[in-house]
């Protein structure tokens, strides 16, 4: 770990979280763990950060200037420490770490599962297809049949093969109900095929995330696409979507790779950051040579597409903010290290000859506390989700039910809230190393670049916004919000007992302005008006939650003598009194239905 | 033309500036204008607009893909399209527009001037040294001697030259009192010489923009420098700074090159955006084949290098302000088209079978609007500064006096305010376009990262907030301060009687608020209570700044049938909705004289 001023930050950030925080230990005494105890847990992290310094965060770096090509044979070049990137982090066997023993997996919590891709997307957000090959893997899991399950989702597992999630079109971005990409059934017994009912897909899906490389042996597409009616139509409508396997080469029974299937890449997108996964268009089928189409393996029933891909959808929203705050946390460590060692500048009041390290600036230490609060915010909530899964899978029925509720409607906050936030302080990186953080000596500025993903895939800003006041604050007569709504008046409780009196007040008074902007937001009844403002929302939202996160971990520092403890005490005051203040500029246009963005001709800007 | 929708869009929002807000056509009938009239100016922008959609747009892609490197010589390679439009633009004259008559320039007003530059920069901020060579040559003729005049301005007014600032040194970025160049006498008779006293400099500098390249004959370094005292020390402090002028190629009297000064090319440096324009490290002397160091002529007194150097700066900031909104523009204007014609989703209620132009929805609007008032609200902002500084030059005494007191305050704000919000509005434009946005396609990605630079160079955004609130709020009994105040108060008057109760209303209060912040944040008389929070009160002074010009250009265009009038009034109205409100989270912590970032311990983060 010689060397990663991140992996050196992060590990005892995690463990404040992890064992100071999520209690941990507690967790670890359900039935499903206990193969683990913390000693264990923290020696994953420890290993999985050793990998991360030594191979991920080189990697990183080579694969944002070495771009993935097309060589002569149509196959993507990726550098060659990707492939070592990936070979290590399958040689850890933590693909499959929450998932079943008798799938291959280890058995632990999602917490920890999540602590350890922090690990990674902290160090090499760029190398490796991770997260879209175990939701791939976990989707085919639960809506799959056993032989699917056997044949497609373990040996991803394995990280032998990986996954996509091929969804978007030219004409289809975030319209989902337009896709045009159609499986028609595969001519007579198509039924009874042991991989499920066998169609032939044709159309072209773009923006895939590593869709095509050699990584692995094989990758497993899963696809949405229109089975046509009758008569041949097919209805522009999300409910007529249907989701196939889509296998890049066939498979044998005894999961041996048999002949490329019919899917062919159309080209590569050249993006301004994230460079290291290719980023894809691919043709399913429909060419002269095989006018028949792609083979693809319906999953589950037909119309059921966009409900199935959710499942891997949701993943990825949680693990977009997972990214988000990690690459802030990256960025934030590396900012930090050089404005300990760099002079520049003398303090008021003080002669000295020697110019002082930058750090104890009060504008830089503005600017560090800003990341901090970010990036650890952002990481907080993710492990939060991450506990409120394993709660979902093997707490009591009432917790499981009550993580629910909470899942449905954190996610888009995860999803949004680092993305913008984390990019807002990977640009302060940038700002306190000057002009040294604006060249490619340093990483940060490829931080930021990468970051600036976060905001468009899986679902942009806007389409959160919409998810979260659309219909997340409504669904279920509001139980979400209630439930969230009851945990934070339970850390507001415990607040005013641990001596956060000011910041409990503020949180409460805050939380309260949220409830009271989401009703008069659905006042009128019409979506139009609600919805004009949603993005607003989503910001005052999102910072609310967050400030419930730092107040709740600011009560777990007072009590604890955690080398982390004062530094999440200074963040939780910065919070509280630089950023939860902007809530109500965002908040008071969704409350009074302001409806300039809704009316105003937009041909007339 | 054809094809810049940026260029489409700037001209008539350039008009309605300057002829339906800043009055040029009252402006015109000075006495030093009396060669111009409107139609000349329409002419003059018209004929810089071509250049730049022509020549600058292409150059300034091209510039970002090939970045200068050096060649076997030692030359900084820079791609033929930098070359044409370097050339296209020295064609057309103007680099002297606003300079007297007997130095080749046009006499024209700064305010067609800086407009001129407003399209250059939003075409192609990336391809020329433009602003620093007019303001290199507008200190010599300040400062300099009449010879020093001739032989080193004029040439640069007629492009043939290029200037640039060499200040910062590895050790003294902001701090330029660390500076340790050293300027000694040239032997006897050394302040003889006909060009200005003449010293050998010895030292390194870096962060050099265009400080070496072959778009010009020859190249003038302005250098910051120490004489040492007798005893052969230097002081640590500014009032120790002297300024050089150091050609690239010694000058004999008809300005003829002669041989190559002791300047020396170190490097270049790798950055994240403003490719087109090298940045280089220069070694002036000191080497084993020229012992004595580089020549250079000194400028005016000893000792008063920061002051003459400031003349520079403060016309570097101005335009940096000028770019960064420029820049701002053009992603408003490439992602406004954009809009208009990728179609996605539908309206709610609205059953159609063709999705809508994404410019139809609320969210988008929401963006658009904003990038229209960070770009619009920053460029105006620019043209308001620049007929100031007419106003200093050809205006009565009175108005002459108070437009330097308000330069003084304004000129931290047009640095600082573009360069963090244009910063935002080029984020939103990538965002309208979504994943398309993201690649390399299109060029708003570029500009994205091409601003990002505006934050640091010339003055840092905490230097801005230190010299904001430390000095100029300050000065003179807090003279600029009343000033702007006046200023804000007729147009609270004017707005009232043009029917805009709330948005006066709405500016009063906020102006008090930022009375009120400065008056609190000086209360305990310690600086360093003041300016722990330097950089929030900057942030809240600028959201109010632009506040008053949207509100000043929603009056004008109430009473316009300008093609523009309707898109000002909806700008107007978004920033007084959505930003305005955001003013009192950061004026807060400045009125409280919170402590946390000057009192924490930043080695604890």
């Amino acid at each position: 770990m010689a060397g990663s001023v991140i992996q050196q930050k992060l590990l005892p950030t995690l463990d404040f979280f992890l064992f100071e925080w999520l209690a941990l230990d507690t967790l670890l005494e359900r039935e499903r763990f206990s193969d683990h105890s913390g000693e264990t847990c923290r020696e994953l992290l420890a290993a999985a950060s050793e990998v991360a310094a030594e191979v991920f965060e080189p990697a990183n770096r080579i694969s944002d200037r070495e771009e993935p090509s097309i060589d002569g044979d149509g196959e993507v070049v990726l550098p060659e420490s990707t492939h070592q990137a990936w070979h290590a982090y399958r040689s850890l066997g933590i693909m499959g770490a929450s998932h079943d023993d008798e799938h291959g997996g280890l058995q632990l919590p999602r917490l920890v599962d999540m602590a350890a891709r922090v690990v990674f997307s902290a160090s090499g957000p760029n190398v490796a297809p991770i997260l879209l090959t175990e939701s791939n893997a976990a989707l085919i899991l639960q809506h799959g049949s056993d032989e699917q399950r056997r044949v497609f989702a373990l040996p991803q597992l394995e990280a032998r093969w990986s996954g996509t999630m091929a969804m978007s079109e030219s004409q289809a971005g975030s319209s989902l109900a337009d896709i045009l990409t159609r499986a028609t059934p595969d001519g007579e017994g198509f039924e009874l095929d042991p991989l499920g009912p066998r169609y032939r897909i044709i159309g072209d899906k773009m923006w895939i995330s590593a869709a095509e490389h050699t990584l692995t042996e094989n990758i497993v597409h899963l696809v949405l696409a229109k089975i046509p009616q009758p008569d041949g139509m097919v209805s522009a409508d999300t409910a007529a979507l249907s989701l196939f396997i889509v296998p890049k080469f066939m498979v044998g029974p005894s999961t041996e790779l048999l002949e490329h299937n019919d899917v062919r890449l159309i080209g590569l997108n050249h993006k301004l950051g994230n460079r290291g996964i290719p980023n894809t268009a691919l043709s399913f089928g429909g060419t002269a040579q095989n006018p028949r189409g792609a083979v693809g393996y319906l999953v589950g029933e037909p119309g059921q597409g966009l409900a199935q891909m959710f499942h891997m959808m949701n993943a990825a929203r949680t693990e977009i903010g997972l990214l988000a705050a990690s690459i802030g946390f990256a960025g934030f460590a590396v900012s930090l290290d050089y404005a300990k060692w760099r002079r520049q500048g003398r303090l008021r009041g003080v002669t000295s000859a020697e110019q002082v390290p930058i750090i104890e600036h009060a504008d830089v230490k503005r600017m560090l506390l800003a990341q901090k609060s970010y990036a650890e915010g952002g990481i907080a909530l993710s492990l939060y989700v991450a506990k409120l899964l394993d709660d979902q899978q093997t707490g009591s029925a009432e917790a499981a039910s009550s993580a629910g509720a909470l899942l449905d409607i954190l996610t888009p906050v995860l999803k949004s809230w680092p993305s913008e936030w984390c990019l807002e302080g990977n640009s302060l990186a940038i700002q306190v190393m000057g002009g040294v953080g604006y060249t490619r000596d340093f990483p940060v500025e490829q931080y930021w670049r990468d970051q600036r993903l976060n905001m468009i895939h899986e679902g942009t800003h806007g389409v959160q916004a919409m998810d979260l006041l659309g219909r997340k604050v409504r669904q279920n007569g509001g139980q979400s919000l209630a439930e969230l709504g009851a945990k934070i008046a339970r850390t507001v409780l415990a607040g005013n007992e641990a001596d956060f009196e000011n910041e409990s007040d503020a949180l409460a008074s805050a939380w309260e302005s949220v409830v009271r902007a989401a009703n008069h937001a659905w006042e009128s009844g019409d979506p139009r008006d609600a919805l004009a403002n949603a993005t607003p929302f989503l910001q005052g939202f999102g910072h609310v939650v967050i400030a419930w996160i730092h107040l709740d971990l600011a009560i777990a520092a007072r009590s604890s003598s955690h080398s982390e403890s004062a530094g999440r005490l200074a963040a939780t005051n910065y919070f509280f009194t630089y950023e939860l203040p902007k809530v109500n500029a965002w908040l008071n246009v969704v409350e009074n239905r302001e409806k300039l963005c809704r009316d105003v001709d937009g041909w007339s800007l």
